[in-house]
């Protein structure tokens, strides 16, 4: 059925093509911080917030295809300037095989920089000249900066709930996804019910897609992740294998609260890692991620029946299927 | 006259409490962020932006006024988040007698809690309904960005010439004076040339104010100040009265290439900022900030003399009466 793993790439790799144009930086830009716009999209991945919005906005015929990609190159353009911060608050040197803006410049550019950034994403959202798709956005901005000083927060806090591991990575990323295919409805169609779903679909799809770099951080090809198995672990970050991993070995948190204090007590960190990536806890997580991927294709269901709701039931797929 | 040195304010004082009042954490915020932003607004100013922005608002009795109130707030908002992350890539920590994030918060955090006033910014900005208002704020932030990374780059640069300082204090200061008042307008009215004339006012204040700041610099009160003497100099700014006494002493570059080397070349500094404060590069930069004062009041003539343009040329003489 598909040429390649991400078919569903091919009915909007046209549009893709108009928002990666419009990222560039435009000629007037102070030089050094384009340059630093064009490291950015180099390093960027597979662009697939920008994707569901444009797939979304496939089923409207009538939708304005200009404020469309505005919409995908803000949103685009917003993760891009989450991520200049984000790897600057931990120190990231690498992203995808290319150094992050702080391997090589101080933190006041960097923060700069990534401030400039978020400016240009609100500027494209600007550009889809609407004020509702203008508000999601920047309650999305508040939701994202919110989730990750709560990550800050609760790193190394080996007692919270779950449910504080929801919510972040609602803010992390579910939040993004979500506002990127309500907003191409909004765009598209005046249809509460649609607006809705299309937002269900966005949420689920992110949930999932999220869940699925957790396992990552603990299966994954080193290789292919681009820094060692077990780093959120390592950082603090509880994410939902070691919840699950927790609940049949409570004994575990030991291990956790004694790491980097040295006497072996790293080493015993790395085992419990590789024990983790072993133990039934992936299979467990890997049926949460499965759930929310349901509950995604299950929002597609409001919409006709063609090859674009087919692309984004397999989008919901790719994303608990991908290795990285 | 007037009953205070700040007269121009009594017109519009509640209108500011409005706007203070929508400036203030919401209750569902997350708390350590509700207490930044808390001590952020106490550590705020004379509210100019916001004051400017009721103040233009004032000519247009139909204008809807909680529009009126969420530009304020997003202007003001604005400023406050750019303050943010200027504290941090300063290292400056105190501001107005309160300490700065960065004082008490990680790096990680502060950069996240800017991020967040941003975006909060960016939803008041949403909260006027206006996608032309959303649109020059978004621009307003970018060339803010810009212009700051313009003075990281032109840092200890002793030869860059006199408009790129004038590019600097635009994107630093003028650019949000000059979106205050623009908006104001583009919610008051559809005439062209009065949205015109109001941007033309809030430039040229705001090009006024941050020279007044500069010649604060040199010759302010520390106390007042909150900083020594001369700390633009010292951190390697070049400002509008070190162009000017450049002019008449052209081997001063010397001190400032020399500076920070040892061998007394730090007195040696000391001594030419205090040479410099008492020198006539100060009133011939007053005449400078003078100059924009009269074009400030000159884009006002546009509109009817009422009180509120009597306000708003008070304004302007204020900001260079104003001893901080």
């Amino acid at each position: 059925m598909s040429s390649h793993p991400h078919a569903f790439l091919d009915l909007i790799s046209d549009d893709l093509k108009l928002v990666e144009a419009k990222m560039q930086a435009p000629n007037e830009v102070f030089q050094p911080l384009a340059g630093a716009i064009d490291l950015l999209l180099k390093s960027g991945g597979k662009r697939l917030r920008p994707a569901t919005a444009m797939l979304v906005g496939k089923f409207f015929p009538n939708i304005d295809k200009e404020r469309l990609v505005s919409l995908a190159a803000a949103i685009e353009t917003l993760h891009t300037a989450t991520l200049v911060h984000d790897d600057l608050v931990d120190g990231s040197l690498m992203r995808r095989g290319h150094p992050t803006l702080n391997a090589t410049w101080s933190t006041g550019a960097t923060v700069l920089a990534g401030d400039f950034v978020f400016a240009r994403a609100a500027y494209f959202a600007a550009e889809t000249d609407n004020v509702r798709v203008m508000r999601i956005f920047a309650q999305t901005l508040m939701t994202i900066c919110e989730g990750e000083l709560r990550q800050l927060y609760d790193l190394r806090n080996w007692d919270q709930p779950k449910e504080a591991y929801f919510r972040r990575i609602y803010g992390k990323t579910a939040a993004l996804f979500a506002a990127a295919t309500e907003s191409a409805a909004v765009l598209g169609t005046d249809d509460e019910a649609v607006i809705s779903a299309m937002r269900d679909y966005g949420y689920n799809l992110g949930m999932a897609f999220q869940i699925m770099d957790d396992i990552l951080d603990f299966v994954g090809d080193e290789v292919v992740l681009g820094k060692p198995v077990g780093s959120d672990l390592r950082q603090g970050t509880v994410t939902l294998p070691v919840f699950h991993y927790l609940q049949a070995h409570p004994e575990a948190i030991q291990i956790m609260r004694a790491a980097g204090r040295g006497n072996g007590a790293d080493e015993a960190l790395n085992q419990l890692i590789r024990d983790i990536g072993r133990s039934p806890a992936i299979e467990a997580t890997r049926e949460d991620a499965l759930a929310f991927v349901a509950a995604a294709k299950d929002a597609l269901r409001i919409m006709p029946d063609n090859i674009y709701r087919q692309a984004l039931a397999d989008l919901a797929d790719y994303v608990v299927r991908r290795s990285m």
